[in-house]
């Protein structure tokens, strides 16, 4: 018999809905004392979701948060499950709040004991970089939790905690702790997972501790948690780990912190780079359009690759039956979008209608005489239109198709094809997107199913076909030279004299980096996509802003 | 003769151009030597602007920044000037990165003496609230910067230092300090001035020190820094303070901390609150214009109250010439909206056209058979993109014309009333618009000038005339009791029970909670405007995010 039988509860909570959050918790708890164990692990914010952002200086959002996790304590024990240890993430009141008021709550994990709660700790180390703003809405907590159970010793940190030195940290080396607990909501990175067990076997190697690692899973606006759950003994070796993208609850018996043993089959080996990127983009609609408690999604198909991806995407991620897409051709417009557009519902079996443009472009044409770049834009907006049309009329979320490159380029048409509430891809370089539907591809013949995607949206070469003959290199450079110097520029802020360092062709450079600053431009001046909700990869959220004198 | 005479130069930097600002920071220090200054304080970041934002992670802007001050203490010895103590803000690199490499730059004063930087001070306390997110830009410095010059002491602070207790504040009571210099980026709020003056006094009296503080001037994107610069003596008397919503240069003579002189008229008073919001409106939009390069600015003009006062606030920032506004009226538009939009434009004087909307309503409405809200939208949206085409075509910047109330609530139309790159009135409540626009009229008939914003725009009950005899009042409460609801849910963040607890009926609360959270849901569907560029009062700048079971 082992001393502790833990288990951990890799939850999926929605932010701000509190009670829902409070139910799956309950039900984890139900389901990890029918699997014997004594003690249960949750997420960051488990009670609820993460990121908060500014609920947390909302005092009676806090005080609710608080109060279902005293709820939570009685129900457990009512229900015959007091004798089960739970420590939950959730926020709480700070102490003392600091002196310009904003910030009034901590980022807590509590344990639950006989119906009571028996110790909080508060989040030292907050993360305000990249994705996080937490400094922003959190106060800092200082001391380390310990407490014993079943003649084990345990100690609980937060997520950013082992990130970074100092702080409780440092305060384990001393506590004779044989496991660590630690609760995070750590958004998905191509690569992350990696960097994630490296660090918690330092941990673990470094305080001669097991660690066991929770994070959330699902999608919330911009940011995926991608679960990947897991635990590594004293020795720094990995025990098991629990599903990624999915909820999942998986059990250890520990003996000792060098004597662990995952119950049932342990999963130690993960999917390749494409297939988990491919699953996040999934995830996040998924969860996008579920969690706003949307019925359906609307989308424009051209024929090309990324409104064929998004597509693709979106029906793996709600089934078909939830997905509506539409061909708008113009005058411009070649056979093959069509017949694409086509080919493409036929293989996935979305809801397809065709809505030509011609007489609403006439309309307008005829009255304000628009021509060059004004004229070009309009038959983007007639199309955005359409598709607000329908969704306001049969209530579906509308997605934009719009990828990272172009985004960044400035290569879409604001109140265009840049409508919509949720877009897909607008984290994906075109080069990736390429990559993907090629993956996907594969994956489906792999396992005796339809390759989504028309061969032909995938070989023929891009074009906004707004004039006649158009095609993306008109304007732009061949994608993979382009995806290469936006990363430089925009991932790895870059300067200019900086890249062409690298090799880069300079003239090249200059033209690029005024793309990405024209972009900025015309952003401001309503011309292309405003920022809206989509999947971003933990990386720069943000373009750079206007930087006139300086390249 | 004094020991020094100190002025301090309230200059308009604009973000990211290095060479304009540096250019700018040389003609003050010109004009202070012409006024015979001998010292000279400048605003918080005058090198690069404020806030550089996400500009603060890119290495080699910052590098750009530090060289340019190194620059501008050789070209003033060069000119003559190098006898004159210079002291003005700008970032450098960290000594030490923080562990995420985020933040590797510092927030920093500079003192320029004799062609060298003699000294440098960074910030201590990073403002991470409201408008500001500066912990998660820069990296803290921690110690106060003192130096003699000519027989006083002086000790630099930068903004924020002044706001919080601890850090380099703490440092002063021993350091016999004569007088400090405060260099500010500090945005308007209404009645803020009071509350720094306030402040600069109780740091001069704590102290026993006179204090200095420069504030930054102009518009950058959603914020107004409104100068107002002034000293104070180490008794905490005003002895003078600087233009408001200008750039300017005042000049004092300093005998002792407890004797000092303005030279030329001093300025004690200020203007009413009505006053200094209109001017903060105005300067705002001519910033986002003027340093943005827009030529002109188009608006729809509906002949109600919002978008009469937008005109009338883009005629005072930029001239009637530059604005142009257009009447778009459909089957449900009543004749008064005509003709009090033509009113308007002609008592302004700026450029007036119409084109109606009803063949492309009816080009939409054939082909996609629309009716309800989604047809209220269709025209909506048929305006937008009549606004977008002419600014495409003609270069000019869209002006959106919502208010913060109709925002708050979701009373617009994505891709319709809310196209546009910058909102002039978004932070401006309905309340307040009528007040504002009352109060512009009457400052004319004071001024001898025709009053711009027609009777009858202020006094008609307000409607969308999107469908037959709508008024605002169909779906919304009166605006008096709207705005206090919003005010006490929004900007106080106070729960649905405290609100109650005020004496608000319930059932009324519970329905404007409803909508501002269904506005939040909206706006995730792509239905309402999305977070655009505007004036903000350096209050909440965010709504709340979804909520679901918690009000």
């Amino acid at each position: 018999m082992p001393k502790v039988r833990l288990a951990l509860a890799q939850t999926n909570p929605v932010v701000g809905d509190i009670g829902a959050n409070t139910d799956q918790a309950f039900e984890a708890v139900k389901s990890a004392a029918e699997n014997g164990a004594n003690l249960v692990l949750f997420g960051e914010m488990a009670i609820t979701g993460y990121p908060i952002e500014d609920l947390a200086a909302r005092e009676s959002f806090i005080m609710a948060a608080a109060s279902a996790v005293t709820t939570l304590a009685t129900r457990l024990e009512h229900a015959g499950f007091g004798k089960i240890a739970v420590v939950i993430g959730h926020p709480a009141l700070a102490p003392e709040r600091d002196s310009h008021g904003w910030a009034i709550a901590q980022n807590c994990a509590s344990v639950l004991l006989g119906g009571k709660i028996t110790g909080t700790y508060a989040k030292h180390h907050l993360p305000n970089y990249s994705v996080f703003d937490e400094y922003r809405i959190f106060v800092p907590g200082n001391d380390l939790l310990s407490f014993e159970f079943q003649g084990l010793k345990f100690s609980t940190l937060i997520c950013e905690d082992i990130w970074q030195s100092g702080g409780p940290v440092a305060q384990l080396a001393d506590s004779k702790t044989d496991v660590v607990l630690v609760l995070n909501g750590s958004p998905f990175e191509i690569d992350k997972d990696d960097k994630r067990q490296q660090l918690v076997r330092e941990l673990a190697v470094n305080n001669t501790a097991a660690v066991a690692y929770v994070n959330l899973v699902g999608g919330q606006d911009d940011l995926v948690f991608d679960g990947d759950s897991l635990l590594v003994d004293a020795a720094g070796k990995l025990i098991g780990r629990a599903k990624q993208f999915e909820t999942d609850l998986i059990v250890f018996d520990i003996e000792s912190k060098n004597k662990i043993e995952m119950v049932g089959e342990p999963r130690i080996s993960k999917n390749d780079d494409n297939e988990q990127v491919w699953n996040a983009l999934v995830l996040c609609l998924r969860d996008y359009v579920n969690k706003n408690g949307f019925k359906s999604v609307v989308l424009g198909l051209s024929g090309g690759i990324d409104s064929a991806v998004c597509a693709s995407i979106a029906a793996d991620a709600i089934g078909a039956e939830r997905v509506f897409g539409v061909s708008m051709p113009s005058r411009y417009s070649s056979k093959h979008s069509r017949s694409d557009a086509e080919d493409l519902a036929d293989r996935i079996g979305l809801h397809f209608r065709t809505e030509p443009i011609e007489s609403m472009v006439n309309a307008f044409e005829s009255q304000l005489g628009l021509d060059g770049i004004a004229a070009e834009n309009l038959q983007a907006r007639m199309r955005g239109v359409i598709l607000m049309g329908l969704s306001n009329a049969e209530g579906h979320l509308t997605l934009t198709t719009g990828n990272k490159t172009e985004l960044a380029v400035g290569y879409s048409t604001i109140y265009g094809d840049s409508v919509g509430g949720f877009a897909p891809i607008k984290d994906v370089e075109k080069t990736l997107v390429w990559e993907l539907a090629k993956w996907r591809n594969e994956f489906a013949t792999a396992n005796g199913q339809t390759p989504p995607i028309p061969e032909n949206s995938i070989t023929k070469p891009p074009s906004a076909e707004l004039r006649p003959d158009q095609t993306d290199q008109d304007s732009l450079p061949e994608y993979e030279l382009l995806d290469d110097l936006l990363d430089n520029y925009v991932e790895k802020r870059l300067g200019r004299d900086e890249i062409v360092a690298l090799g880069f062709d300079a003239e090249i450079v200059d033209r690029i980096i005024g793309l990405v600053d024209r972009a900025e431009w015309k952003r401001r001046q309503g011309a292309i996509g405003p920022k809206i909700t989509g999947m971003a990869f933990g990386r720069d959220r943000r373009l750079p802003i206007t930087n006139r004198s300086h390249k």
